[in-house]
């Protein structure tokens, strides 16, 4: 790995996660060996991130294996913990298909590994390949976490970010702070920070403050799911930026590995929107800021149509301006390799 | 009053206000005898929202005659609490003209409560000719606090919606959180559950959310100033919500008295954004929500271009489409009265 942490690490039977619900006052590491304890750990959001779900979950199947668990409740459970990022069923079907060559612990294992080594590498190209489209000085808004704690390693935008920053690109970085459960306060502050990179925080709602005063230039985020068309389906508050961003002429770029490309969506209309609980907007870190007995709304996704996106960045290439075209290509690639 | 609350009550020498920082968990009400006591109060947003900053400054006033404190000084004091909302400056003008005319504590005293009892009529004919604008069954978008709240009673946006709301019309409302102070969550949806209201809490960053699923018609927020050509500065967030309604064609109001509007100004590019702590980002009730030293960008509020503003409501009527005309014919009127 490269980062002074880890997301997630598997040794045969257990995984060992970092408990993103307590950072940044916190780093624990909670081991794992129950596929029950895995699907929990998923739905409790202890991991987040499309391709860190889908990770986890793979190795959620190895330790159901390894526990001798019924493997298709094992599958069943895991697929019933989130709905919205497609990385999670993916990583699921490739696991599936490894079984039916060999169910064996050890097989189970090494199929997990290879999907945790080729996520790693993907996240490493995403940033190579996105970094060249960021300028010397770019100010770069990112929203949520789509970092190394939302992946194997490196992170999908933070990936981007990272990249250009090792690159020798004088950047600066603005996290919002993604409410309600402020991704980019407690995970990607934290991150860039480690890493010593450019990170100031600001709140969802003054992005648009930031873009008036000229002090954004572009921003990247990651995706739970892209359609055919280019449509995304990322953290609730990335569709209202990227209107801002898109009315002012600004670029958004998505960065996702290809995992969350869903080539059989025609458009995000089909992509179910995950609807959480309450108590995440009506507290904060158990401090109540809510009448109580007050009606909520909490999506956790929001679409951003493909004309607002100038660019999707995959470890395959950059698709954009014409986004459907660019990801039909990129299919086409895949399809080959 | 009207509502089952009250904002500020004076009695002379001591200026009541309800506690804004203690709801919704506490009802709170404190005396305030000191000029000095009084400025704080608006620093800190013990009271807060721009009708009632001035009402409470013009009543500072009063209290510093009682107190036999220096007025001059008093004047400079209560000037330098925040910046960006014009009614502070406004009401503290017309205290200093009373001054000019008899100094003492009694003048004072009846000076203030006539500001008080303009803004009672002027909130409660906002109302009424906002509501005209409100359709039978309309879903409103309201962002931070505009309520009886910010005002003496019955507020500015929701003195709108109440007003609706008695019209008989089955509205519905939605209230966005409005980080960092969340004045929505702990103050908008406390007042409209009290009057009976149907209240739906989003979080900032669901708005887009919202809108894609074709469940907001229009919003209605309030203001801090308004310049000549109809810019309008308000708390922050309301640039971006503004931004994605017009996006999407649905209509923007706001409602502001005309004390709200500073006719000296050709457009908001002059305001002053006042930047607040750091601390209102990274901690909410006292829980650390970011990484110790993180940078951090707190500007309260920000800037609504006039054409994205559907209508501005004040109690002289309604400006719009053709905002600094309407505002134009506004100001005539308001010369004649």
């Amino acid at each position: 790995m490269t980062e002074s942490f880890y997301t997630l690490r598997y040794r045969p039977g257990t995984l060992s996660l970092i408990d993103q619900t307590r950072l940044p006052r916190e780093e624990v590491y909670t081991d794992f060996t129950e596929v029950e304890e895995v699907a929990r750990a998923i739905e409790t959001m202890v991991v987040r991130g499309a391709p860190a779900i889908g990770l986890t979950a793979a190795f959620g199947m190895a330790v159901a294996a390894h526990r001798g668990a019924d493997l298709d409740a094992a599958d069943k459970r895991l697929r019933a913990t989130r709905p919205t990022a497609v990385n999670l069923f993916w990583a699921l079907d490739r696991m599936q298909e490894a079984r039916q060559k060999d169910p064996s612990p050890e097989h189970l294992d090494a199929a997990a590994q290879k999907l945790y080594d080729d996520d790693v590498e993907s996240c490493r190209r995403i940033g190579e390949i996105g970094a060249a489209l960021i300028p010397d000085g770019a100010r770069i808004l990112t929203h949520c976490n789509a970092g190394a704690l939302a992946t194997s390693e490196h992170g999908t935008a933070l990936s981007v970010i990272r990249a250009a920053h090792r690159a020798g690109k004088r950047i600066k970085v603005y996290a919002d702070e993604t409410r309600p459960i402020l991704q980019g306060a407690r995970l990607t502050a934290w991150e860039l920070m480690r890493d010593g990179i450019d990170v100031t925080l600001v709140p969802d709602s003054a992005v648009a403050h930031l873009v008036f005063e000229g002090a954004i230039d572009c921003a990247v985020t990651g995706a739970d799911r892209v359609a055919a068309n280019g449509d995304a389906a990322n953290k609730i508050g990335t569709r209202g930026l990227a209107c801002i961003l898109h009315h002012h002429g600004l670029p958004v770029y998505i960065a996702a590995p290809w995992s969350t490309v869903d080539m059989q969506l025609a458009s995000a209309a089909e992509i179910p929107i995950e609807e959480r609980a309450k108590e995440e907007v009506t507290h904060i870190g158990g401090v109540q800021i809510a009448p109580e007995g007050v009606a909520v709304r909490n999506p956790a996704f929001d679409v951003t149509p493909a004309e607002w996106i100038s660019g999707i960045i995959t470890e395959l290439g950059v698709a954009g301006p014409n986004i459907a075209e660019g990801l039909h290509n990129q299919s086409a690639r895949a399809g080959r390799a």
